[in-house]
């Protein structure tokens, strides 16, 4: 099956409309016909080769929702017309202790949305940014969104559950203070969802006009991280915070406003090293630093669920696939809020 | 009170016998004639003026076993000729969250048993190498060892419960694999504390010669971490690491070496940082870098406790106090199997 789709033949070239294949639908497969797909920051280094093993064709994509074309013999938990969604993982060797665990996210042998290793033509994945996509049912979630939420919906599958898991594997609610450093994709989902979950939101940005909008997203309190009083003010004070930055900063600035027990987890990798964080100041309050890597396919689940509960969805801006080029030259500048998704009717 | 101590008078100069003062013995203390103390590398920092705010005269030492010889008229788990000991703390102050948890080590006002502030002479607190302590009963410790242990016993009160403490709070016990890093004064105490507590237990040493002392001290197996090849075999293999090395050393190397969820703690400060740690490897596999500062008063008793009945001591090389300037510096070239402890009767 032969579908359009946007990608790019080289890492120095800009992403165009190519034709891709599809596999037949197999025993297992769920095939998708894809409204739209979020925009990642992954997507542009992925695409530009800045990581390493770009494989091309690149076609990036891996916050999909859209609805069920057909279904495989073997597949009863969905059927045509269903909404659904695909995020960054759409297989895992489902043999290993992380599989077992439903963290199919640190299986060793976990097959990304795009760039990953498949039987399939041309020998690896393609994802998102395209008309349709078949994938195992068990890497497949329900959306139980209103359909016009939809669109909103799409970012849930990776900065939703990036933000979602480590909320959750430490704790995070009613009773807490936490803190959200960095508002953007990720940030701006952390916000919304640590609020939800029941904790006392601390935002933190370095920039003085996102004080308003995280105040809107949900948070509590907001610091402009460049003001030292205001980040004195809470030294010591936060049960948890959640790191969405990846451009290299002082991580001690943070740590510092840990209390005795808590931890900073981390779910940006910058491409050059945070300068040393101080060993003294994890010892003096026996603190954590640590790192989080998207989400298992259970909580994923548990996640979208929570969220078309909680009426939380991300904030949007809608672009047409030739759009995009000019979208990531725009997210390179922070000019978002919070997050582009593509409209896969204009492909 | 007047005793004979060893201390010094400057941060250039060598130690020297002293005479000092011990307050009378207060309600609530406990006066201890002391009959060890172990010397840690910590006390030649602060004698040596290589941390800031070293206060003179200056007498190290936080590793004191003796025997009780007066007790105030509050004290009634206490009785003369009573064998006890006390570690790094003399107080705290009693009203804060980490005191009503009995973790003093994390107290904002938690007083050191030497170089602390105190109302007592000379203003600030005076340590081990000295004839006799004068200590709030809240802070001694009791020891059920057998007197003839009673010297190998003293390094338990720095050594031990920094090695116990992250051990107990990371939960080690059987059918977890510990990596035990360096094996040194801390390091010798992690391997045993964490053979006794069920786990098996692998010692990382720079150095070959290590290798059978580690599998005497209980390792169930040894690496000796400039071996690339050893190393590997370990990777995502351990579910804790205890690092106890204060040198400047490269993190990732144990790091990679982690499970999934899986932590290292560090116990030892650096004087100038470590090259700063991959945050891939921490977001691949949630892994966390944590930090451990000796630990509460509750938690050493228990210690110690555990260590009488598993029949758990340091090994040790005693010493006369006028030794004390040659032993510094055999400890600086490593050269110490593996505490000098200080015969006090030699005072």
């Amino acid at each position: 099956m032969t579908i359009k789709a946007y990608g790019a033949h080289a890492g120095d070239q800009p992403l165009v409309p190519i034709d891709i294949t599809r596999r037949a639908t197999g025993p297992d497969d769920v095939r998708i016909d894809i409204a739209y797909c979020g925009v990642c920051h992954s997507d542009l280094h992925q695409v530009r080769a800045e990581w390493a093993g770009t494989l091309f064709p690149c076609v990036p994509g891996h916050e999909i929702v859209g609805r069920v074309a057909e279904v495989g013999q073997a597949v009863t938990t969905f059927k045509p017309g269903d909404l659904v969604g695909v995020g960054c993982i759409v297989d895992s060797c489902r043999q290993c202790e992380e599989c077992a665990d439903g963290l199919e996210n640190y299986c060793n042998h976990m097959v990304g949305t795009y760039n990953g290793r498949t039987d399939d033509a041309p020998g690896h994945t393609l994802g998102g940014y395209a008309q349709a996509i078949v994938v195992d049912q068990r890497y497949v979630l329900r959306v139980s969104h209103a359909e016009d939420d939809l669109a909103a919906v799409a970012p849930l599958l990776c900065a939703g559950i990036t933000t979602w898991s480590p909320l959750r594997h430490w704790k995070v609610g009613p009773g807490m203070k936490v803190g959200i450093v960095g508002i953007g994709g990720l940030g701006h989902m952390g916000i919304k969802l640590a609020h939800a979950l029941g904790a006392h939101v601390v935002a933190f940005t370095t920039s003085e006009g996102k004080r308003e909008e995280a105040r809107k997203l949900g948070a509590h309190e907001t610091v402009v991280s460049r003001n030292p009083d205001e980040m004195a003010a809470h030294r010591a004070g936060l049960d948890f915070i959640l790191n969405t930055v990846a451009a290299p900063h002082d991580l001690d600035a943070y740590i510092s406003l840990l209390r005795r027990d808590g931890t900073m987890a981390l779910v940006g990798a910058p491409a050059t090293p945070h300068p040393s964080p101080q060993v003294f100041n994890l010892i003096m309050k026996r603190r954590s630093l640590a790192g989080s890597l998207i989400g298992g396919i259970p909580e994923t689940q548990e996640m979208l669920d929570f969220c078309a509960k909680h009426g939380i969805t991300a904030d949007i801006e809608m672009i047409r696939a030739d759009g995009i080029n000019d979208a990531y030259e725009r997210m390179l500048k922070g000019d978002v809020r919070y997050r582009f998704v593509i409209d896969s009717a204009s492909l």
